[in-house]
């Protein structure tokens, strides 16, 4: 069996995992018969932001406590995973993604990954097992492995964008429902919510990446 | 446009809304052409759950600022939500909405509901509106409304049922892909996580929720 893993960073789309993102990318992997492995780092939330108000909170949270909603408990600390248990691995989006995995939201292209979430990028991309990126989570993936110069998609936004192929990755434009793929790099991402605007709209490019990961790990 | 209100009861299967359950409600819901009003009681969360390891934090939570998190920012104070803005509306379940919506989950057959949510349900029965139902939702609905002696199902637990046949209830066993249509109060009800195992079982009895709940609308 198929086995991915799926790394979280906190829930809820302004200071963790994008929910919508992640129910849907555990959805279709279920849905093609993929087991998961559900990791996020056992560390503190970069912040913690009210989604009605859409201000800070001043309150800590843990990001693999508060993935671990989404996962239905079912979630290790990234630290203990390895490349060598999965066969591929999908980062949903959310600012989680960007504050809580690296720290890209705040320091642009000088952006510092997370150790154990670089490690394990790395490792996975060395051992040629694709991985998958939504929304602003390519951003991440660009700074763990940017000397590879990856092929990746965050819609089509021009700073972000810019700032990305500054850190040495190549942005390519893509719409909601499409997909953009780095063949030799073996790396899938979609906009998903970074265009949206609904769940029915991200939810196409999402599927479409899900079984773009699975065919890529049986060939 | 069909316009559906999403009642949530904070973000988290143990102690709010289950995730899964309301994203792909909200899912189908867009997918089928409808709008969505989110709305949730702006009451402190019953309990906070650490979803890790399981045991209460001892931390206090608001329902409708967390519930935000699934509406993705989107969401009112259910207080303020009239029935006559719907013209459908569906409880997701999760812990919450025994613990947040009502106290089932502490007083079973002497359960209370929250007045605001109590209110809601019982205006949209009286407007021959449709609700439904997920998991351990139907228990919210039936101490609501009990006198009506809806039949529900909360799939085929029988310490359950036998206590929601105490209150008035009338309890149909239903398998996790299918629904209970309760034509004369238009109410529908599946079994979801009650029964699981895994999120690709409950997509196929909520779509077909999501569907119902449509077509009453337009009956």
């Amino acid at each position: 069996m198929t086995t991915i893993g799926i790394v979280l960073s906190g829930c809820g789309v302004k200071d963790g995992s994008e929910i919508h993102e992640a129910v849907l990318t555990i959805l279709y992997l279920e849905q093609q018969g993929a087991k998961m492995i559900f990791m996020a780092p056992d560390i503190e939330q970069d912040q913690v932001v009210n989604h009605l108000t859409g201000k800070k909170t001043g309150e800590t949270r843990n990001v693999l406590i508060e993935s671990a909603r989404i996962a239905r408990g079912n979630i290790r600390d990234i630290r203990k995973v390895k490349a060598s248990e999965m066969d591929g691995m999908i980062l949903p989006g959310g600012f989680g993604a960007v504050c809580n995995l690296s720290d890209f939201s705040a320091a642009g292209k000088k952006a510092k990954v997370n150790p154990d979430v670089k490690q394990l990028i790395r490792d996975m991309v060395s051992l040629k097992k694709p991985v998958g990126a939504l929304c602003i989570a390519p951003a991440t993936l660009v700074a763990a492995i940017c000397e590879k110069k990856p092929s990746i998609t965050i819609g089509h936004d021009l700073t972000v964008a810019k700032t990305l192929e500054e850190m040495g990755g190549v942005h390519r434009n893509c719409s909601v429902d499409e997909i953009c793929v780095d063949e030799s790099n073996r790396l899938v991402t979609t906009p998903a919510y970074m265009l949206g605007p609904g769940i029915k709209d991200i939810a196409v490019g999402i599927e479409k990446l899900v079984k773009k990961i699975l065919s890529m790990v049986n060939s």
